[in-house]
């Protein structure tokens, strides 16, 4: 396998007029995200991008390596959430709204890269490194929804486990239908889901 | 394309001793599951039911045979859900609880054949077909959304559109990580689910 570490780290380099690293990724990530990552070919990518075969071998060494490329911004991006101060200090119930809008925001921003990572099936090793720093990822937020519960913000009749499960059943489901510059912003979108989470969607009497 | 509508209504036809139609059907969703469906082949099928590839044609005439029949008893369970009682009488709030409390029971009593559908791709006319189908339910338990709204049920500050696709976000995602079996009941799921989505996981003051 090719050192995948070498291609996130260099700089972009540009193969031919018009395409460099960065847009190939973007066509890459939308054709894997259509028909799959395994049942797409660096010859199907070629078509989608209007180069040969050989061009493409100019931005990127192989179809893993711009899975590795994408995995790493939908990643890098959900992990940077944690280390922000609306994380690390202040109430449970409020560090875990922080973190949960914050994902919202990181999902909306980087839509076609997290659908792939949730998209994920697990048949190769970059897929099963993505998957185990995307657990990683949920395990954090695990940890906060408990904290909040223990502290009483939450409600006791819920498992922490499912609570974890369904928040993010929830959340992760958005890459399935919102469409960014619609009249939904990513902020009202937020907020909807905090409201239906936190508070239901029951009137209040 | 072989007559899908046959294979539906034929009678379970035994190819091989210790394997009906049923018991093949069964494990294809499981592989198709695992591997995806287009990364899946007749070959990889009969390496996985442990019979010779000529064999599986006994069972099934192709690959979307197998996919169409799953797709009929996942459709065909939550189908069946609109047309009971709790769904067609009374004040649409409940009629709402019934068909996303009996979604649950559908998905998770037929648990792979219904992650199945919710991961198409639609690459073929079969999975257009099922996305078709699927996209008519969605559509009448978005109507129970409005009415139960418009009658004074739900909170108005969230567009039922949205509304709509995060409970179906919620719910689907269910397939992703529920185990039959385990310590967590589907009953005690579907509550857990309804008291989160209409009350909200905030404890009460």
């Amino acid at each position: 396998m090719p050192s995948t570490a070498a291609s996130t780290t260099a700089p972009t380099k540009r193969g031919r007029p018009g395409y460099d690293q960065q847009s190939v990724l973007l066509i890459a990530v939308d054709v894997f995200n259509r028909h799959g990552y395994d049942a797409t070919s660096m010859g199907i990518l070629a078509e989608n991008l209007g180069i040969s075969k050989s061009a493409i071998y100019h931005h990127v060494p192989s179809k893993g390596d711009l899975l590795k490329l994408a995995l790493d911004h939908a990643l890098g991006g959900l992990e940077a959430i944690l280390e922000e101060p609306g994380a690390t200090s202040g109430a449970a119930d409020a560090r875990l709204e922080f973190v949960l809008r914050q994902t919202i925001a990181v999902l909306v921003d980087r839509l076609p890269f997290v659908t792939l990572l949730l998209r994920l099936r697990g048949n190769t090793d970059i897929e099963r490194n993505a998957l185990e720093r995307r657990r990683a990822f949920d395990h954090k937020v695990a940890g906060l929804i408990s904290a909040a519960r223990d502290e009483g913000s939450l409600r006791q009749d819920i498992d922490p486990r499912t609570v974890t499960r369904l928040l993010f059943g929830t959340i992760n489901s958005i890459v399935e239908w919102y469409k960014p510059g619609g009249s939904l912003s990513p902020e009202k979108l937020a907020d909807d889901v905090i409201t239906m989470a936190f508070d239901g969607l029951h009137a209040k009497p």
